[in-house]
């Protein structure tokens, strides 16, 4: 597939801070819902969000070509990029069709703060994989401290499980700390109530634009060209909870609550200059696994908090997308290699990407270390083991460039009280 | 929630066989989509299915009062539950109406087998739980020789974990063998292929009706008010693509690629004179999770199997729902105890029921304890550890009263070739 890659010099006619997730060479793509008006596909550009439906009402994007712009249904992969370029042709600096167009331009720009950005697509399935190496190891040292840390499938299989999609939020909604079933050591009876062990955690997601049908595999080599884009995600966890109940199937109630996803799906398009090897796999996967070119993304996370006292967030951890040991590409080759098909909308998150040093940790599970080390929130001098109900939690996600930055908005939510 | 339950001697005008599933008393829905018209809600009676969308053209369902019926959209468990009144109404022996309106019965009446039944309702979430307690023995049996056979958790938490929604596939469509990875013991590396282990699952499912919104629970008493009836479930397995990926994540792959359902969803209603107490739960349950009144259902289960040189299906297992652990209830009641909202036609599947002793166990993996105790085909004299290529595995489920007996009808699925 053919990528457009938007020159690093190019400039639109909008002005963009330099600092701004959203240059003309980004050019990411939303669902907003802003009052008084229907949802409406948008591309974000400085701290503006272009309305496509109102771009195809003024006769500048093709009304022929694209669906209607309500939504991302039948947008591929392929159609999304030249969507995204025709966007581009109408933003660069050389271009006035839009810029002197005035009655357009006001239908088009709604500031990012009215947008009202939703899901950008509600999954029809939802996967989680476990591809962070470094969060992997952490956990088994935790909890498997007698064997190594990795389990022996690790390194062959990317590990993952179905989610839940129909908990999957947008950015900005709180979530509501859940109840389940807890059981301390000993011999005490487990109970019922608001966890108490509330967490985040910290990964990337894609969405699959054309699905594949059942009995029938996309190879590692075709994956990307089934990919829209990435999304921040973050998978609140109920680590009590998760304890109890993960064996013999797996996290269930400790997961399903809620997952929130970033507003702006950013494609592999304006990701392509960043591209990087990624970690050496050893030993070397199985053909149907085998990756080719550069998989990986040099993409930089971070975690913030901030309580209900504090007034500004605090920087908890910085890590990278470049610590997963499984590529996409590898995920969803996986994932379809038995013949499960795979739809359109359908969103596959990384797990939980830590770096390799404490700092770097991408859960409160392993910031803490299992609660044994809690955290000082400086500017109250509260301390945090796990999450305290109105805790909000942003997730933010960058790949940065001399001169500009890619960036991924942020991935906000606030931990509600357990209801009655 | 009222319940309308047909009266033991009701009789229908339409002859129906004793043996039938689908006397005057059962009056299951399913969807139908025969040659040459459209999708359609129908209801069985003997070995005819009944277009509602016929009788509301005909006047005879009344318009208004339900939705469009081409799928079960907006039939919460009251409405369903009211309109299979109306359906009897029209069937029972001293109405009219339908009986001496020829064209109307021309048009709604439909041979079975010229049905074409559909899912009923494609799931937009797929749960599957493990409430059989004989299943779970035999396999902590197998799998943790040197263990109690139940984890310590088994009698707390209905055990679940999320499935593949989008691979739930029609009673009669073929399964593909899918290919997965596989380690045998020993120092080798894993290989990916085939599975050699390829086995079914004997379960129930329910669908819901109504769901409940995000932060909220439905309890074990307004359980059942959610459900639109049961359906019988073959959770297809790979068991050696599974020992080797399931750990620390639960079962994926070796599940996603296909799990059949049968056509027909049997409500509760029918149910109703098949109710029993089910087993005893020791330890008593906690509060969220206790049972009311009589949550379980003396219902017989039974898998059959015909190779392709058999001319004639073989009995492989007899076993019932009352070997359940946890109701129905109880599994909604905690799917929703953490606040997951549920919506219309989410499917839950009761895990495998398997019954105390041999010759009643409801996968390969227990009929064969491993495949160490190959299962002799008598007709042909063939051996089976698993399931070959070309073997129809059917699936039956009916409660046996005194003059009637309450049918699912069949679930069955034919294993196909890997793919190349």
């Amino acid at each position: 597939m053919n990528r457009f890659v938007v020159p690093a010099d190019a400039k639109s006619w909008i002005s963009v801070d330099p600092m701004s997730d959203f240059p003309i060479q980004n050019l990411p793509f939303g669902l907003a819902a802003p009052k008084g008006r229907n949802e409406a596909v948008v591309v974000a550009i400085g701290d503006q969000a272009l309305d496509l439906q109102a771009l195809q009402a003024a006769g500048l994007i093709d009304e022929e070509e694209y669906p209607i712009l309500d939504s991302f249904i039948e947008l591929t992969g392929e159609r999304l990029s030249r969507l995204r370029q025709a966007v581009f042709d109408l933003l660069v600096d050389s271009n006035r069709a839009l810029r002197d167009n005035k009655k357009a331009r006001e239908r088009a720009f709604i500031p990012l703060d009215k947008a009202n950005l939703q899901v950008p697509i509600p999954p029809p399935a939802f996967v989680d994989f476990y591809s962070g190496i470094h969060h992997a190891s952490n956990v088994g040292k935790m909890f498997r401290p007698d064997h190594p840390p990795l389990l022996p499938n690790y390194r062959w299989i990317p590990i993952g499980y179905n989610g839940r999609a129909s908990s999957v939020y947008p950015s900005g909604e709180g979530v509501v700390r859940p109840k389940g079933q807890v059981k301390s050591a000993g011999d005490e009876p487990p109970t019922w109530g608001p966890t108490l062990e509330m967490d985040f955690e910290l990964e990337m997601g894609f969405y699959v634009s054309h699905g594949q049908d059942p009995g029938k595999r996309i190879t590692t080599t075709a994956a990307e060209d089934h990919m829209l884009g990435l999304v921040i995600v973050n998978d609140w966890s109920a680590r009590d909870v998760q304890r109890w109940e993960y064996q013999p199937l797996g996290p269930f109630l400790a997961k399903s609550f809620g997952t929130t996803v970033s507003p702006w799906i950013v494609t592999l398009d304006a990701l392509e200059p960043f591209r990087i090897k990624g970690m050496d796999q050893e030993p070397p996967p199985l053909p149907y696994l085998r990756n080719h070119g550069s998989p990986h993304f040099d993409i930089e996370l971070e975690v913030w908090i901030q309580s209900v006292k504090m007034s500004k967030p605090q920087l908890l951890s910085r890590s990278n997308m470049k610590y997963l040991y499984w590529s996409l590409a590898q995920q969803l080759a996986h994932q379809t290699s038995n013949g499960t098909p795979v739809e359109f909308g359908d969103l596959y998150a990384t797990g939980t990407i830590s770096g390799p040093e404490e700092g770097t940790y991408g859960s409160m599970l392993e910031l803490t270390w299992r609660g044994q080390q809690p955290i000082t929130l400086d500017e109250t001098g509260e301390t945090r083991r796990f999450l305290e109900d109105g805790d909000m939690v942003t997730m933010k996600a960058y790949a940065q460039s001399d001169g500009f930055r890619i960036g991924f908005g942020a991935c906000t939510g606030t931990v509600q009280p357990a209801l009655t």
